[in-house]
């Protein structure tokens, strides 16, 4: 295991199976040196971990921890792609979708849990660009998405 | 014609006239080897073919048609600035919007709409990585709006 | 100052300090020639402009105003990574969140706000590829959020 994975195991955490995708598309496209991943549910062996909004049937203490899965299942995806996640060089680019209750608005809270995870994973190099915003609704009514732009240098 | 172009007269398909934006920017901007579209709403011949919330006024067989003609529209995006479809060496990542009802969480079967028509058109080349969301409302009341970047080859 | 600092303070408008980051990210990531802002909030010195949903709380010429205001607060972020503005080769991509009331479908005259200022700031490198969506919520209650993506020749 390289160092990436070495610091998610000491939070006692290991690289899931990559999520098989909900439709006709693939968990991630590597192109040059970037890397794409599709938009990540909280998908836990094969369920989602929670379903319905967040401000209603879901608090932002959950969702918050529903969005570190949703990036561990993205550094799945990148995993699968790389092979080795310590040749990411940078972590570029987070989107966050929070199905929201219009009334809710700490999309930004909920989103960092996602956040923390790559920078606690990646170290510096897990420091990037966030967008979050509050959706109307998401797949499978989950309560969060995220996708994620990595730079590689192999 | 190239074999891109070849593909979707086969469906039954042609690359229509590129849509003029709604407002102050372009369809289009090449950036090196990434083509970025704007987001692309279900305009055929210069109207919305459909308005109306996925899950309300539309149901999801009729959204899943209109994310096809996103896709179409993409597509005559992308050939406006690059002349050969066949130029493009991978569908890098699809974002698809869908003005959803909070109850409707069938975004992925939606767009799929645009997933595979990217895939038939562009073949292997078209499977890209994608996110899916349900937003609140979309512009003109349009139930669909899909964005692609593409990789080129020149 | 350089001719895009000179353009904005002809319009009288100055480039604002760096709007800090409400949760646990950075405002801006350069990879390659490719610079990522997060997404943007309507913050004038330290507070939002203005809360609540466009077409309800919030008029849709209220908002067109707001979204220049992110778009200003964007370009403060790419000047704190690169320095000097003259260095941006074309705004590529724009995406606009607007928080909506379901009923409201003028997303496109809202981004309008940064579309225009990117314009009028960088000229023709200023025309850029866009998505408009009306999202159910924002962050800290902010009817538009704005996150962009540059290229820069040094």
């Amino acid at each position: 295991m390289g160092a990436v994975e070495d610091r998610l195991s000491e939070l006692g955490l290991t690289v899931p199976d990559v999520v098989p995708p909900v439709a006709a598309y693939v968990p991630v496209v590597r192109d040059g040196d970037l890397v794409f991943t599709s938009g990540q549910l909280p998908m836990v062996a094969g369920a989602l971990a929670a379903t319905g909004k967040v401000g209603a049937e879901v608090d932002a203490d959950a969702a918050k921890a529903l969005a570190e899965t949703c990036a561990l299942n993205a550094i799945a995806a990148i995993k699968s792609e790389i092979g080795d996640l310590d040749k990411v060089s940078r972590v570029v680019k987070v989107v966050g979708f929070v199905a929201s209750d219009p009334g809710f608005t700490g999309q930004p809270g909920v989103i960092n849990g996602a956040s923390e995870l790559f920078v606690k994973a990646f170290g510096d190099k897990g420091i990037h660009a966030r967008s979050a915003v509050g959706v109307a609704a998401l797949p499978l009514d989950a309560p969060v998405e995220v996708e994620v732009i990595v730079s590689v240098r192999d």
